[in-house]
């Protein structure tokens, strides 16, 4: 197999199997049996299972980085809200072991609690400038403190939905509902401070994630 | 010194030193040298680290226990809500080091595991039974799915602000800052379903919350 390849396979196994067993209860080894190759071959792509986490901390980066990139210039829909918050739980869920055990692993890997803490801060700065955007669009009707404080439940919610999910049902993660309900919580938390015809949209729209999960 | 005085020490220096170094950096070493009495002292009172932990999580529970006797049958108060809230957080505060790496510790020590989560089960039956009694009062206004959400979002908030403080402020539990905002966080996300007064009491408290740390 070419390098390239056994080094996608080395990545796509160890998420996996992260995802499914928690990165902590997964060894080298483990992913090396899984995905075929000797734990030698392993070595030579990945020197630890930290440079592992890392890379797939980085893969998730890549994709995550434009749902963050929301100026606070733009005028915004509740649409485009809606698909930001859409996108973003989705994106976390196919990463979750990152977010299951997250002090752990940031206080493991110092790169990691760098780039964890620098990415909430362009989260925290995205979600107040979603809320201005609304704002100056003349759907949302709510003051800077207000603003303030719904954009940290926002981040809140997006950065624990998963261990909290995990908290009530261990399995939980393996279908989507726990994504789902997720999904509507925030935007439920939205709702009570838009304009209709957005009001009604919104909450029409989170009680069809209640009951017809994704 | 008597036993139960030195039980009591230790429990008191294990928490003070948990709290400020994080459960997983602290020893029983560290913990008898800070307490001054001998390691075979320590052991003849707890056999393991792991069951000062439980110890402390007991004291925890008796103290929080009272807080989530939240019948479904009270006609509730705004301001009966704000209490328990306050209590809740000020208490979490007080024994943080057992929220700030839950997932950790419920892992490791399985009876803390079980007690956790039976404890979350009743903390969410609560803050449901909160809501249902302003309901009852006439207070909120509510659909059974917004009430649903909302219990989830305030059981959210109580389970995880003390590490999403700490993810933005390594040192923000050691004033009460982060308390004071994660209270107005809560009830700010319950105030746009409150009728007047208690609308305008709410956000009021909230404001106070943010302009004069407790």
């Amino acid at each position: 197999m070419a390098k390239r390849n056994t080094k996608e396979l080395i990545l796509t196994t160890s998420l996996e199997l992260f995802n499914q067993f928690g990165e902590p209860h997964v060894t080298t080894n483990h992913i090396a049996d899984e995905a075929d190759i000797s734990p030698g071959n392993l070595y030579y792509h990945f020197r630890s299972k930290d440079d592992i986490v890392i890379e797939l901390f980085k893969r998730f980066l890549t994709r995550f980085q434009p749902l963050v990139e929301i100026s606070d210039q733009m005028l915004l829909q509740a649409e485009d809200l809606w698909f930001q918050l859409h996108l973003s739980f989705e994106l976390k869920g196919e990463f979750r072991f990152l977010y299951r055990n997250l002090s752990d692993l940031t206080a493991r890997i110092p790169d990691l609690d760098r780039a964890m803490r620098g990415l909430l801060k362009r989260e925290r700065q995205s979600a107040w400038n979603s809320l201005s955007g609304l704002e100056k669009a003349g759907v949302i009707n709510i003051d800077s403190r207000q603003k303030e404080m719904l954009a940290d439940s926002i981040l809140l919610a997006l950065t624990y939905w998963i261990p909290f999910s995990e908290l009530f049902d261990p399995n939980g993660m393996e279908d989507s509902s726990a994504q789902t309900r997720a999904i509507a919580r925030v935007l439920l938390s939205v709702t009570p401070h838009l304009q209709d015809p957005e009001k009604t949209q919104f909450t029409d729209l989170a009680y069809q994630y209640l009951s017809h999960p994704a």
